[in-house]
């Protein structure tokens, strides 16, 4: 609802074409939503070419399944994380373009094509075991439209290997650094490049990092400047950020 | 040292106006620092115009005073963090561009100017209570150049204040978010603004909010993408953030 | 033991019908619960109606079975709640009234009808993960008695779904509300409405909302007044609670 | 805004009273909340009579008298909790119904009456440690309109002065239960009475007790139905949340 | 109320000297302990030569003045746990056998005399640091009547400490252990030892003791059979136990 | 080695059978426990009569039937505990008196008999689910020589059935107290008996119980003195400790 | 990219073989790591023959069975920690040295000879159950070329045991120490022992021990100087670190 | 007692100087220690000539005083740490030789000469903040007769600066890393140098390092191997470490 709505209605009380019930009656039954947040209708708008993004953990194959289906007649480009190999088997009949990332978890379907970006995400990860929070993340940043470029397995225990690909990594407009353990990967290379650095602390490693407890405080805390984390494990949460920035 | 440096010894090489062995030293002769990691020095170049900061909590009021001196001679612009009063005092004779903000703990001195930002940072807090880590916020992203738009009090227990200033949030390029008790300030901003959001707990609160970890951990597991998080109460890393986005 | 009783032993020994001897033996032999806790059995007796409930997780199916074997010689109602769908199977045959609710994992049984109340209890959920507990909440809250409105997904991330069905809410008596991740539509619905609000935190999400603690926390913090909390996926505790309120 | 100042625009415009132009600039001008929020402050009229309150934690104690001064104007009640003395120094002379309880450091100020309920909140503590929490729930609940019914030193470690006050406890419409250490009275008060119990941990306690931590816990997981749960030391949560439901 | 309560009661009745409304009254208005918890207050009874124990912290000096005075007046021995000198200042003119042990911060007044036991109470400690936690044990032993051998300084550092003061350790038919840091003297003895081991966590020592937590799950995971646990510092809770143990 | 042997030494040297250097020979070659801990053997002498136990929990199928099978060489009773019922099928065969209580997971072979205590431990537990500790404490208690009474299903959250069955708890000489949820039977039990109370947290409950974290904590918090605490889910070590004190 | 490779361009500049341009080309693509961490590189080359690690924990078994194969072509030692026996399957066909240790999880090939330590590493453990921590660590400081002794079964509950054991502790060159439950062995073994103890702790354990944190706090507060700690159950780095001492 | 004094017991018996009776009483009357622990006391004088150590934190200034009066009489080096300045005050008088290192805390007096080790300790630090941590240790490591270079502000926020100072690092025999924050210089230094890495978390940092905890674990869960880890802020314990490996 609008300025021009409210003219509308004030003109056709004006006009006696309306009662002041009847209009009181109009601006109460207009639902909350479509009044008070069109703006957020709207924003939403703005945001058509992302995906609906589906967590499929804690829904039933059946669910998935229902859901992809319906966005898909929506036309939507489908993303859907933590999904299980089962799911896919139960999905990949809706549409061809449907594809696994098995490592990754992730269900994806690029059906409307989508502007890539120029600048591109990159995403670091300090040892292989971090694998599968780089896969959620890059399919992520790839249905959103980033170019992405993925450098694996540049942990501080070998600190060479980093300085080896830093050039690569400082070209980024955002890097995505994923580390468990200590994540002190996050802390070194967030004082080596200048872009905003988004850490993921994934739960990989011996008894007492306690399920990713270590590297996320250690991200928390980081000495360097530009770091920002987000919660344990969670590759889409990266990307999603890293794309908004990327974007921008 | 840079290419010119590499470029002038090679030449007086060539023009036996230095001898190899003598080449030889001066490489080796040169901070290992200047050689090995040029690359960061540019990049430290790069970030001209920024402050270097000084954290002064675990600091003396005469180390505070020897670092700002130190750095006044070299024409910086000054960013001290967690200043006691008793520190502004004991420095503010050092130069009169020297401003001390007493709520959020900081000591700034523009000295040189820096290029303001078109697009600006929306630092918006929950409570009153937050105050302290929004000046942080506020003097960091000001001192780095940024255009700043502060928001406070529209914390989740009466959300209408929030929607009143939503479209100004929605107008900032990347958006602050300072809240503790329970943090929902952060999901719900995530929810409502397509910008990415940097939230900031806060040690705000009653008993079991545990001097900031429920905020924290509220921010961390937030339902809405987009949602980064800093350290609690780091009110300067979420503005260093802010401000390599807002630059961008 | 009830103000009759001691009343006829009393004149009994009045009349000479019962020496005095053997009325201290009544009172002796009274198990001790029906002498000092006289009261606590009429409390009992208020609750009739009630049924009793069974906490089925820990125990086996064959004491189950037994337990709701028992329950159903005294008319009981049934209320089971963690009850596995093995358990279900074990006791479908006892009585053609048993139910089973697969999400909410609750076995019930309406044997005698409970008076219905005529305000409702909303149940309100964030996300479709949480639908376990709101089940288990809707079971609990209709064998008490309870009219019940439930209104899932309507979650922080989307905060325009809430305003859609706010007036719903508003209009109930008491209102539960299940979130996981950060928990924060306790707080924003504590904001929002001026009935009592029971949170329950439930253990759905990421890495680092460890098992529900980042949404119990969260919802003990909040910073709208009127909101209590029960243990984490509580369910069952939260529509008791919202029961009591409800017939108050 | 309420529907009879819609109408009271409504009728000047049929009227010629008012321009058109002039009915929007009304409508626009009124702050975003009265618009599309209206229901909001509708919700809030409901409420008159309840104080706005100042929790004074983190406030300066300049803050806290300007925001009185402001509230007294309005002809507010006045409830501020965790007063210091000083701040109840600086605004005592502000008006003369201005008090302060010391133990329970609550400032309140009951300018104008409110409508006692007839039903009474019971409020039970375990030990004297427990008592300012008490304090801080009583001046809440008497400046909200409630009867209240203070039980204190009742605590499971002589369970028999529990059961000398039960009948009083038994008559209240809700209950309050605040206790440290071990926060046992809360499951056993949950197992005694048939009302709603409000349970508040205290940080009262040895060592492992972490500051309120082990009475939380306690209180969460309490075996006995009916019983909810405020913060650590919340007294005025749990007093607000009784107030709500002992106006029912 | 005892059995020839309940006779008399009824013998009057039977001869007519009270009407069966006056008996149902009496019996009603008898204070529910009396009735229902007179085991109880018996039971209290059998503890006579036991002080009564005064919590002091969160008490104000007054409050405990009062509490002691009162208590004098009954001819109780005075045991006041986490004392402050102040408090004890403020007391040692209430009578002239009160004491104060300032290590153990314990206030103690042994007015009656109370039987000595034959076997005694063994108190070790690890350290030196310990020793304000062994005094309050040590002061709650003797007062309850017990005699008690106290071992300092035999931490497992220096093992042999321990080897040479083992005998009469061996010979107190109940050994209290006190120790911070790693808590592992409760392990060593309880190994060593075929008498009761009851082991207080200190919360003495560095970074990582947590206030004592290391400790507490130190002596929790004893290894060694036959040791239990009480609160951190809890040097009254350790020699209350011991006591009934010693008293057996 | 006992007095004994070393007399016949002392004599055989005395009496020229034995040349000093083979006595020093015979001192030496003396296993160093036989000699420096000549106590340790003497102290695990007096322990004649009970068993050996056995921890099973990381043992495999086939470690528990070799130490089984080599104590029964030894005719030592046993007393294996968290044995799956794998293993009791593993070692059935070796020896007739070999039983199996399945709940409480716990093998027991009484090979030899021991003298049974006249005084009893009371066995008190709270709900249905906690009782494989208290099976697991019933059967050590038991093989170690005790009277043993079990008294369940007796939780705070109707309370009556606990006073029921004070007077048999009272009786006893030492009571455990297995309770999980927020282990509240613990405070109420010390409170009302007046003979040492060890209590058993145990994992039982629902997401905040942390497993066993509230009750363990709930019980170190005991208003009551004396109760101390053993480690979650500890039956054996409860009963270790009663008996212990039972046979004081 | 040593002195001679800088000497050989700067020769080929002054002598006109090389342009200056083409002289800062070959400085500038030299590979970062080359030019700035040649040292790293030999840093490597000093530990030759130690073998590369393979932790397999979240690799596939494809995955290990290709860096095993990779690295038999370069003639490596193998060490892989966290092997599944389907991994050590997989990869017994790639050379007839590969050897499987069940208990401890470890894949190892001796290839090519190591030359083995004078000195030894003592591992001492506390229980049977922390065998597996011994066995990897056993594992690692053999491949690793050191003479190891293992010792285990002498926790401190019959410290007797250890005391037997004391001198073959006493003769090693750095010590290992490995317990679980309230790991107190140690500080018992650093406060007996003037070598190094590397302790690990190990997650075994009843309730409290919350998966080794209660082994760990303990060791890591040990009141004995000179014991330093690993992660929990991590037998691999704490040998790693021995054989680094044992080799000084 | 030595096989000396055995000997002599046993002549004596020989001889009929001693009857058996005595020669048993003569074995039983020496103080166990003297006995079975003789070897503990040479093991003690084996460390002649490191200082005995005295831990200040929770004593008196006069039981420090006396302790360091007592030591002195005995010619032994003082090194006492957490010393407050008005601990050195009060004990500066006893000897000239008493130094204070203020920001270490630590009083030292070398009152007898120690021999100093060829090689050296590096004590490495991240920020100044972490500088007590590092004086405790050199003072430590000084004091034990340790060569020490002290290495600080090279945390890896600026990673350059590491590099330009580590062949001083390698060139150490080992290594002590002190870091707070985040604590990634461990893990990165565990990746750089092939020398024994002891690493000391510390306490400094923002919000959610937990006073020492992020540092902590990062260290624990180190992904670099050879790094093992003490207690948080205990500069002590890492030297004392550090020197037994020096020595070695």
């Amino acid at each position: 609802m609008n300025e021009n709505n409210i003219k509308d209605i004030l003109s056709a009380v004006k006009d006696n074409e309306l009662s002041i019930d009847d209009a009181i009656k109009e601006f109460k039954e207009l639902p909350f939503t479509d009044l008070g947040f069109a703006k957020i209708d709207n924003h939403r708008e703005i945001r058509v070419g992302y995906p609906e993004v589906i967590y499929c953990e804690g829904k039933t194959v059946e669910q998935v399944r229902e859901i992809i289906k319906f966005m898909l007649t929506k036309n939507n480009n489908i993303l859907a994380t933590r999904a299980t190999k089962e799911m896919y088997e139960a999905v990949k009949d809706l549409n061809p373009l449907i594809r696994y990332n098995e490592l990754g978890r992730v269900i994806t379907a690029k059906i409307k094509p989508v502007e890539e970006t120029k600048s591109y995400i990159a995403i670091v990860s300090a040892g292989t075991s971090d694998l599968s929070v780089v896969e959620e993340a890059k399919e992520t940043a790839l249905i959103l439209g980033n170019k992405v470029k993925v450098i694996t397995d540049v942990g501080v225990a070998g600190i060479h290997r980093l300085f080896a690909r830093l050039e690569e990594i400082r070209a980024a407009k955002v890097v995505i650094v994923a580390a468990g353990m200590e994540g002190a990967l996050g802390s070194v290379l967030g004082g080596l490049v200048d872009k905003p650095v988004i850490a993921v602390p994934t739960s990989v490693g011996y008894g007492a990092n306690f399920n990713g407890l270590s590297a996320l405080l250690s991200m928390l805390n980081s000495c360097a400047s530009g770091v920002s984390v987000v919660n344990i494990d969670n590759g889409f949460g990266a990307a999603y950020n890293a794309s908004m920035i990327n974007k921008l």
